[in-house]
C-alpha cells in the first residue's frame, strides 16, 4: 500500500496517498558485447523491467544523450519515467533520492508556490509573490482588455507570469539546495484567466459572452515550451477548469476540502474580487461565479487599504457607547479598514442600528457626519479619542458591501434555490482565500453573506486550492478525483437564470437584526 | 473495407491498404451560447465525436489560435487527427481533401523523395539529392570520423541532411502545388548512422565495437524538433531499425519484397559500399552486413566511375576474338566502368579465360599489356579499335572485385549455414538499390557472389526502400509489419561469427567456370 501524506493546513486535514506520476529509477545495466547487441535504450527499458519497448516515449534530447551518459558512468544510470509512458531524463549514477515537483496556485493578486519531494509528499520550500502581471491590471477585466489592445500585450501578459513562476522557482531551490533540474513535474492551478495566459492562449474570449474557454480538461505540457525553468523536459500539469470564470482552483478547492465525497451538501466561497460559489456533495456540483467586486479587497473604500501594517482586520462598536474596540493586522496604529475589518465594521453598525436594512445610515447618530462631498459618514476612529488620524465607514462604502454581499449572496441563493436545499440543510460551509481566512463568519453571516447556519458549521481553509495543488502534485488519484470533479461540476451561468435579477434585489438588504 | 492501393514499382507488386495513421475532418460546430458553454476543444471534439476528450493530446501552439481559428472561420472548421490521439491542427473551412505524406530514403549517397496523397494513396511528386553529407565523407566510416571530430561536426552532419530534405520537401511542394504546413507525416528509412544522424543522435558508437544503436525501436518525433519545413506539428516516423549495421533501409526493403510472409527462404541483398544481407521467410529472418568496399559503387577503380554519362554499365567480350561490346548508361562514348559493368567485364573475363580461379591474371593473352605501374591490365575498350580512349581493367581492379563480391559471398554464405539450407531450397533473390537494379545477375552468378541458383529466382527490385517507406507511410498495418520485422530480425555479427575468417578466404576466389 503506498504511504499516505496528511497534508494539515488551516481548517484542512487532507489524507493523500503518495503516489506521484514521476518516478526514478537507478539501474546498472550489463556492458553490450560482440555476443549482447541490445540497443543502449533499449538496454535501458529492459533494466526498467519495460520489455514493451514500443509502448515508451523519450525525447529525441534525451535520446541523443544517451550513448554518452550510459558510456561515462560505466552503464550505471539514473533514469527518470513519467506516468510509465516517459523517460523524461537520464543521468550518470545513483541520483534517485532526489526527486521534486512544484505546485503553483496562481491568484489574480497573489502566486503562491510549493517546492514539494515526491518520494515523501513533504513540502521542502514555499514562496510567494505578488502576480507579475498586476503591472498591466489589477483585476481580472482589466488584464483581460489589457490582452485584448493586441498580440504583443498579450505575450506580455504571458511571458510576466511564465518569469515570475521561474523565479519562485529559482526562490525554493535556493531555499532548499534543490536542483531546478530535479524538478521534474508541476501542477497549475488558477482561475480561467491565468490559466490561458500561462499556456498563451488568447484569453479575449473570456470577456464576451458566452464567456466560454478554450478548453477545459487537464492538460500535461512540457516545461520548455512555457519556458518554465525546472527540468526542461518536466511535465506541467494543468489541472481541468469548470468554466470560463471557474478555474481550476475550485476543483482544486474542492478536492482539498473533501466536500465531493459528503453525502450532505456544502457550500464553498472563494471570496476576492470575483468570488466562486461551489455547491456540492457526492452526487452533484454546482459551481458559479460574481463579481463581488474590490470592496472585500478595501479597494473603493473611502479608508479602506490591503490587508496590510495598520488595517483593522476586525472590530467590535459597542452598542450602548459606540466606542470601538479592534485589531490590526500588525498591531500598529489603526491606518484603515481591509476587507474583513470593513465586512465587520457594517455588521456592528447593523447591530448598533446605525444604519437599517436598506443600508441607510442614520442622519442623527453620534459620530455619524457630513463629509465634505456632502454624503454621509460614520466615524469608526477618532483623532477625538487619542488615535492618531480618523477612519470613517460612508454611505458608499455601505453602497459598496452591499453591492458585493448581495453579489455573493444571490449566487448562494440560486445554486440553493436549484438543488432545493434549505441553509438548516448544509454540512459545511468553507471559506477559502486570503479573505476567508480574515473574515469574521458572525459579521459576514449578520450581514447576510452568508446563509441562515450554525457558526459551527463554517470551516476556514485558507489557501485551499494551493492544497489541491499539492494534493494533485504528489497523488495521480487525487488527479483522477479533479477529472470526475471538473466533469460532474455543473456550471450555473447567474445572468441566465430567471430569478437573477429579482434575487440580487433582494440580496442588496440586510437581514433583519 | 480500406481501399487498396498497388504499389507497382520495378520488380515489385506491393498491395497496400490505404489505412493513414493522419485523417481529416471537416467539421460544422454549434456556436456557444449561455446555455451552450462547451469549451472550444471539447467542442471540437465533440462534433468529432471524441468524447473521452482526456485522451486527446493537442500542443500549445494549436490550443492558443483555437479560439481565433473557430470563430473566425464561423464554426467551421478542418481539425488534423494524427493516429486518433493528437490533434496536429487545426484550420478554418474545409481543407480536408489536401492532406499529404511524405517518404523519404536516406542512403549514403542519394536522398530520395516521395510526395504523397494520404487520402489515394498516390505518389504525387518525386524528387532526389545527392546526400549533402558527401562533402564531409563519401562513405558511412569516413562520415563517422568528421563526427567524432567534435560536436560541431557532428552538429553539421544533422543540419546538413536537415536542411537537405527541406530542400527536397520544397521541390515537391513547388511541383505539385501543395502547401507544406499539408503534409501532416513522413516516413523515415536509412542506415543507421542515417538515422542517428538525422535525429542528432551522435553515431560515434557506431564505429566502435560491438556497434550498437542507441534505439532500434520505431519513432515519432515531431517535425519542428528536427526543423523539417512541412507543418511544425507534423510527426516523423522513424522506421525500426534492426542493428547497427542493418538499418531500417533493410526493414522497409523487407517489408516491400514481402519475403517475411514467404513460406520458403528467399535472400535480400542491398549492394552498395555496404551490403546488407537478408536471408528469411515467415519463420525466421536473418541479417548482416558486410563492408563490401567502394568497387561496386565505380570508385577505386583505375577506369571506374559512377554511372553517368559514358559509364559502360554492361559489356560482353567474345572469348574468340577478345572483341567487345557494350552499352553506356546514355549510350554516348565509354568514358569509364560504373558497378556493373566492372562485374560484367570480371564475369566475361573469367569466362574467356583472362583470369584464372583465383584471380591472376594471364600474362600472355593478347591485349593484356603491362601498365606505367607495373602491373598487368587488360586493354577492354581500345582506342586501336577506333574509340576515343583506352579502358583498361587492372590487376588491382580484379582483386578490389574479388574483396567486394568475397564480403558478400561470405555474409551470404555464413546465413545460409545458420538456418542449413541450400542454394536450391531458395524461393527469391531480390536484388536491391540502383547497383542492384543494373547488374547482370548471371555476371553475379559467375563471380559468385551470387549463390548456385536458377536466373529465374532473381528479382530486381529498385528502390525498395523507398517503397517500404511508402507503404509505411499511407497504412498503420505496414507499420506494424516493420515493428513486427524489426523486432523478429535476428542480426548476426560476421566477425563474430567462428568460420568467418576461413569463409572469406574462401569466397575470395571466383567458381571453377
Amino acid at each position: 500500500m503506498p504511504a499516505q501524506l496528511r497534508l494539515q493546513t488551516e481548517g484542512i486535514d487532507a489524507k493523500t496517498e503518495i503516489l506521484p506520476l514521476v518516478k526514478k529509477a537507478y539501474l546498472e545495466m550489463p556492458k553490450p558485447t560482440l555476443r549482447s547487441l541490445q540497443p543502449d535504450l533499449e538496454r535501458l527499458l529492459s533494466a526498467l523491467s519495460r520489455g514493451g519497448a514500443g509502448q515508451v516515449a523519450v525525447s529525441t534530447q534525451v535520446l541523443s544523450r544517451l550513448p554518452e551518459v550510459l558510456r561515462r558512468s560505466g552503464w550505471k544510470a539514473t533514469a527518470t519515467v513519467w506516468s510509465d509512458q516517459e523517460i523524461l531524463d537520464v543521468e550518470e549514477g545513483d541520483t534517485s533520492k532526489s526527486v521534486y515537483g512544484f505546485a503553483v496556485d496562481i491568484g489574480t493578486t497573489k502566486v503562491a508556490c510549493y517546492l514539494v519531494s515526491l518520494l515523501t509528499g513533504e513540502t521542502v520550500a514555499v514562496s510567494s509573490m505578488i502576480n507579475p502581471q498586476v503591472q498591466h491590471g489589477e483585476d481580472i477585466i482589466e488584464r483581460l482588455t489589457y490582452a485584448m489592445k493586441g498580440e504583443s500585450e498579450r505575450a506580455e501578459l504571458t511571458r510576466s507570469i511564465r518569469k515570475g513562476i521561474s523565479r519562485l522557482v529559482a526562490e525554493c531551490c535556493s531555499k532548499s539546495e534543490v536542483n531546478p533540474d530535479h524538478i521534474y513535474e508541476a501542477t497549475v492551478v488558477g482561475n480561467t484567466a491565468m490559466h490561458h495566459m500561462l499556456l498563451g492562449i488568447a484569453p479575449n474570449y473570456l470577456a464576451v459572452s458566452p464567456y466560454v474557454p478554450a478548453v477545459k480538461q487537464p492538460l500535461n505540457v512540457q516545461a520548455n515550451e512555457l519556458d518554465i525553468e525546472i527540468n526542461p523536459h518536466a511535465k506541467i500539469h494543468f489541472l481541468p477548469l469548470i468554466a470560463g470564470f471557474v478555474g481550476s482552483d475550485a476543483v482544486a478547492d474542492i478536492l482539498a476540502t473533501g466536500m465531493y465525497r459528503e453525502k450532505d451538501m456544502c457550500l464553498l466561497l472563494d471570496i476576492g474580487t470575483n468570488t466562486e460559489i461551489v455547491l456540492g456533495n457526492q452526487q452533484r456540483i454546482l459551481a458559479c461565479s460574481c463579481a463581488s467586486g474590490p470592496a472585500f479587497e478595501g479597494a473603493h473604500i473611502k479608508d479602506g487599504m490591503k490587508a496590510s501594517c495598520g488595517a483593522i482586520e476586525s472590530c467590535r462598536i459597542d452598542p450602548a457607547t459606540l466606542k470601538i474596540s479592534f485589531r490590526t493586522v500588525d498591531g500598529t496604529a489603526p491606518r484603515g479598514l481591509c476587507g474583513s475589518g470593513i465586512v465587520d465594521a457594517v455588521a456592528q453598525m447593523l447591530g448598533a442600528r446605525l444604519i437599517d436594512e436598506n443600508g441607510t445610515m442614520l442622519a442623527d447618530a453620534p459620530y455619524v457626519r457630513s463629509s465634505d462631498s456632502g454624503q454621509r459618514e460614520f466615524l469608526i476612529v477618532r483623532t477625538s479619542d487619542g488615535y492618531p488620524r480618523d477612519i470613517a465607514v460612508t454611505q458608499k462604502d455601505i453602497r459598496e458591501v452591499q453591492l458585493a454581499k448581495g453579489a455573493v449572496q444571490t449566487g448562494i441563493s440560486v445554486l440553493m434555490k436549484t438543488v432545493r436545499i434549505e441553509p438548516r440543510e448544509l454540512r459545511h460551509i468553507y471559506l477559502a482565500g486570503a479573505f476567508g481566512t480574515c473574515i469574521s463568519p458572525a459579521s459576514a453571516k449578520k450581514i447576510g453573506m452568508i446563509p441562515e447556519v450554525s457558526l459551527s458549521i463554517i470551516r476556514k481553509v485558507g489557501n485551499a486550492a494551493g492544497t489541491g495543488a499539492r494534493m494533485a502534485l504528489i497523488s495521480s488519484k487525487a488527479r483522477q478525483l479533479c477529472e470526475n470533479i471538473s466533469s460532474k461540476a455543473q456550471y450555473v451561468e447567474l445572468a441566465a437564470h430567471k430569478d437573477f435579477r429579482s434575487t440580487f434585489m433582494r440580496s442588496l438588504s440586510f437581514p433583519s437584526q
